[in-house]
């Protein structure tokens, strides 16, 4: 095939890009201390702890979302007080491409107190990332939820790196460390690596088929003139990840007995349904659209490509 | 019968004595915004966030619990970066039973993580909080918690007033609002306030037994030398909340693979198990023995005394 290895590929691992996002903190700590624990397939890593200071306040952040400060504009002007900002940047030049002990695909590990099982997100239509994607579909199953087209929510870390997936694992609370979670984030993990290690031998299986869910957009709670949230997810709705949402259907419910129904005429694929830190962006769940894509070569190459350095 | 009325009888309800537990929070703002949602029975109620600075923040307290702050003591020596310490003071010299707004009864609504349902919690064995814990197991069947001869946990909000229960409903993670968990705290509180006014109205009916569940001790998790969390509470008793614990049950899970079992000869009953803020108080769950009391005519009297303000 004549790929030839021009340096040596490497992979960023992050935890805690939000501090309460505790159990891949909790297992990079563990895998730290017992340096077996994680099966990396012999591909080389360098794992991170997204945002330390959050982590130790308990906070997702300190003065921003960390995942949305991998902005080219805010590199540009830092302020002192903007913690994130100057972490992102920092990230970068240790770990980017072009870093220190550069990087070229980055996993990022998170939880939701959505009940969306694990999932992978991938932000536009890169084709690395969905070939990624494909190889962990094929071997695990889990769903791929697309975001593009979304002008209020950029910067996430994952798409500063020229190949990048974020794994999302729901339902669990804040702060909460599940034994449940942490053996999902060992398995994607650890099947991330293997998958990886089987492009690098050029030994892989790409399915002919990708299942997406493609972000269409979100919406907000219910609100009263103060913009306080005056509707809560209703309770058939919760909990309700991945399951179709049709005109009529129950949405939020007020105290006053008001239900508030779904009133388009086509129907969607809701995730992140009452994911607690979503509130604050005025999003209560996102719609997206379940697709069935044709699996493209270009998305392999460019994942050949990447993995063996061309 | 021959009680008099001496001075109003007023309840004390509380909700967001933890910041992070924002479900009754959201039930109160709700309530002000239309004073009928809440059916009170005719009793006169205070209702208070306990801790807004917390609130403010996301988390569950600035300096320290302020559910852990009401100790005699502590008012003496008030230092200015205790937020708590004088939040407590303040709450006491405004709602206690001498303060400026006199309330008897306190109802103080919190949530766990922990799948225990809705329970009540009672601190010590007063009369009067067992005399209403009674009424309410009789009228919802809500388990009761009695937490008592626990000598690194003192200081407790309710036990300040006459006669004061918590609330406690689960599982829900912290920060995120949940329909079902509002639609049990506001069917408890009416319960509640029907229950006190059936004692106004000396229209009672007491149960002749009480199933307690009575605190023996808590556990904490497995530690490292650091003092760091290396064991995860085992996926067979997470959520096994009330469910009981005996010689041989899985307890705790390495991720070397070592199951930590439970060793004593005797069981019990675990309730907190895995409550996301009891693992910096080194709890990993407690644990009970269920009881079954005979119902004394005291504690009647006491909770009728004290309702008709003799």
């Amino acid at each position: 095939m004549g790929y030839c290895l021009m340096k040596q590929l490497q992979v960023l691992l992050v935890a805690g890009t939000h501090g309460n996002e505790v159990n891949s903190i909790w297992l990079f700590d563990e895998w730290n201390k017992s340096p077996f624990l994680i099966n990396t397939h012999g591909i080389k890593t360098c794992k991170v702890i997204g945002n330390p200071e959050a982590r130790k306040a308990g906070k997702r952040y300190i003065y921003q979302d960390l995942n949305r400060s991998f902005q080219k504009e805010s590199f540009l002007s830092l302020s002192p007080s903007n913690f994130e900002s100057i972490r992102a940047n920092e990230l970068v030049n240790l770990y980017g491409a072009e870093g220190k002990t550069p990087c070229q695909i980055a996993l990022d590990f998170h939880t939701t107190t959505a009940s969306m099982g694990s999932c992978l997100v991938v932000y536009g239509r890169r084709d690395a990332d969905l070939a990624l994607a494909s190889l962990i579909q094929n071997q695990l199953g889990l769903p791929i939820y697309l975001h593009e087209s979304d002008q209020k929510q950029t910067g996430f870390l994952v798409e500063t790196w020229p190949c990048g997936l974020v794994v999302e694992i729901g339902p669990i609370g804040q702060g909460l460390l599940s034994s449940r979670v942490i053996s999902k984030t060992k398995l994607i993990l650890e099947t991330l690596m293997q998958q990886i290690h089987q492009v690098k031998k050029l030994n892989f299986f790409f399915p002919e088929k990708l299942i997406i869910h493609r972000h269409i957009k979100s919406i907000d709670f219910p609100r009263d003139d103060r913009g306080n949230i005056d509707g809560l997810v209703h309770s058939l709705r919760q909990s309700k990840d991945w399951h179709e949402l049709k005109k009529d259907d129950e949405l939020f419910s007020k105290m006053n007995g008001e239900t508030i129904r779904f009133e388009e005429d086509q129907s969607y694929i809701p995730v992140f349904i009452n994911e607690a830190s979503y509130a604050e962006k005025n999003i209560a769940m996102s719609l997206t659209k379940r697709e069935l894509w044709d699996f493209k070569k270009e998305w392999k190459k460019s994942l050949i490509d990447l993995v063996h350095q061309k």
